[in-house]
């Protein structure tokens, strides 16, 4: 099992915690929740999908270890992000009569980890959290960092809270059961990290990027169980790995986003704005690859961003067969629309997290980690980023 | 100005924050929000009633010093302390187009710091809040110590988080407005604070009950300007003075309630039972006094507390004009149901809160500061201690 710590230094709540990574992880959970979140009772949240795939596997291994512990589904669908099921879940806790002594742990992507945690967030003031990713881009991103919330109407994750878990328990094995396109889109939040903090990073991903996209191609990873599918999930384990090393590192540094943190939103504030408007029938990591592609051309416009990072950052995502090409739906006004309402503005303005080459962000003149774009010229240049994005020579030039 | 420190350690989130106490410090308000929670723009949060007496005042102060602010006002009542209440003005945030350099005022009482703490708490996941409690309760007690929250349909505050000020300002002039029934309600968390920590502090109250009351007994505080009433404002800002420095004591030790901050809950097991069964119309501070008279009793049936305490607690209650009187519909078996759906249960068992003696906790075998009592005598003693908790002899036997 690798093991990687993660720091949370004041301001924040919670004490640091671990991240274990390792094949067949599931059927240590009880034995991981009871050193990491010694509780009276366990509810372990799910949807409706993955409680069916994995959810008696995980009461299971808490039960063999003596653990009381609840299985509570919900409804699958990042459309079922809502205040509502909160609510229903947390009045699921109540009803079956857990107290402050009770744990809570999120077995599933991002859409149940930003759920479960929300609920340990809130559940009688709060109750720890142990995460249980099911989806390569939970286990690469979502599940550390302790970010969690729902959607509100207006805007997406508008509802959350920090809440850091008391730990993260990651077994590839889990990803053979993964839609292939799930598994291409869980590459989206890797490419994002190296492209911002780690061009050695980056480099590794391009070199791989082929196999990995190959490897999902199929029904899943393990879709054989030839060498191929079982080279593919431990290269996999070593993206997790090394995905996860990066965030921790940009959480230890900046825990409640007030600035570094928010290098992380590369590609997301028209990432965001993309899967709202597409209804999410593109799923998060299709719409952050498509972010990044946008955005590291704006970059370019306006001048942050060296040239030839766009088409580098396109080029792996091609090779991980994530999307390139623009719906027509998304007009430069209902981007910007739905990016104002996003939570990365400040003052009003937009705050853009982009690369200054790869491996690096760019910095205003401040110094911060984001950027001002010329409110008054953002229309033009988001319309040119837009229309050239798709455009990604296939060597560098 | 008195200015009153609470230390915040670790694992809670918040850096330490002032309470600000002084006649006519709600004309500050500018002022104190600008230096201690420096934001964009602000929202002031206040149910209809005081938004209608002190909404104005808090804007003009906050405009005084250039600060950009806005009202939201949302329906008065404790039955409005909801999810929907507290998403409508998440809502109201997000349409106002609020991100996350705003930062949140609570203007009011109870339910306000609590509904105003627990949006700020989980608005674009936190920003600050500064609390400005408009009512003694809410001046002596909720405005300080960081819990906010909701109730759930199933149980009072079950939805909520950790969320401590930024600062509280407390202005004891505008107890004026403040209804007699809710200025006597305020004085139960004094007696519940000194009761179970500070004996000296107990007898100050005790001492000076019987004038509190009366100068509650009008019309508010200052229903004439003559000597009495504005006397009574100045023993007012010392009870809360007094209060605040104590509550600040037991955060400081233990923030999350892990163990000391739950003598708090005196008087709360039974109160909050008896809030839920009143349909609230039975206030807080009334539900809590009536609590403490019933536990007490319970404490003293069981051993935990020496005999003579209750009594001596009751006179203190009575001399305050807070009831004594139990309804019909309090039946030993409702008060329990609500009381095992409250937070303060541990392995599905109620922890009770009980004083020693004037001034001090009972501790149970393992040291900790709540105790647990037999459950199967249970239903017999609270029996026992609702027929006797009336009977309170006027002087010391």
């Amino acid at each position: 099992m690798k093991v990687l710590r993660v720091e949370v230094p004041r301001p924040a709540a919670a004490p640091s915690y671990d991240v274990v990574i390792g094949r067949g992880a599931l059927a240590r959970l009880g034995e991981f929740a009871a050193a990491r979140a010694p509780a009276h009772r366990y509810a372990v949240i799910a949807d409706s999908r993955v409680a069916e795939l994995y959810g008696e596997a995980a009461l299971a291994s808490l039960a063999g270890e003596g653990l009381d512990a609840l299985l509570l589904p919900f409804p699958a669908g990042e459309w079922n992000k809502t205040r509502e099921t909160w609510a229903d879940v947390l009045d699921g806790l109540l009803e079956a009569g857990l107290g402050r002594d009770a744990a809570v742990i999120g077995l599933g992507g991002g859409v149940t980890g930003d759920l479960a945690g929300f609920v340990a967030a809130t559940f009688l003031r709060g109750v720890p959290v142990v995460q249980v990713p099911t989806t390569l881009l939970a286990m690469v991103d979502s599940s550390v960092g302790g970010k969690t919330g729902v959607d509100a109407p207006a805007a997406k994750n508008a509802t959350g809270a920090f809440h850091h878990p008391a730990g993260v328990l990651v077994d590839p094995d889990v990803l053979v059961t993964l839609p292939p396109f799930q598994l291409r889109a869980g590459l989206a939040e890797p490419v994002k990290m190296a492209a911002m903090r780690d061009a050695e990073f980056f480099a590794w991903i391009a070199e791989r990027a082929d196999g990995l996209a190959a490897a999902a191609g199929a029904d899943g990873v393990a879709a054989g169980a030839d060498g191929v599918a079982a080279g593919a999930t431990d290269e996999l384990e070593a993206l997790v790995g090394r995905s996860v090393a990066a965030k921790a590192a940009v959480v230890a540094a900046d825990p409640l986003e007030r600035d570094l943190r928010a290098v992380l939103n590369f590609g997301h504030t028209v990432g965001h704005a993309l899967e709202a408007l597409s209804g999410y029938s593109l799923v998060h990591g299709e719409a952050v690859a498509f972010g990044m592609r946008v955005e590291a051309r704006l970059g370019e416009l306006v001048g942050c961003t060296a040239a030839g990072t766009a088409d580098a950052i396109g080029r792996v995502l091609d090779a991980c067969g994530l999307p390139a090409e623009p719906d027509p739906d998304w007009t430069v006004e209902r981007i910007l629309a739905a990016a104002r309402a996003d939570k990365k503005s400040r003052r009003g303005a937009i705050r853009w997290a982009l690369p200054a080459r790869i491996g690096e962000a760019a910095r205003d003149g401040a110094g911060a980690h984001t950027v001002e774009l010329p409110t008054d010229e953002l229309p033009a240049l988001l319309g040119a980023a837009l229309r050239t994005c798709a455009e990604v020579p296939d060597s560098p030039a």
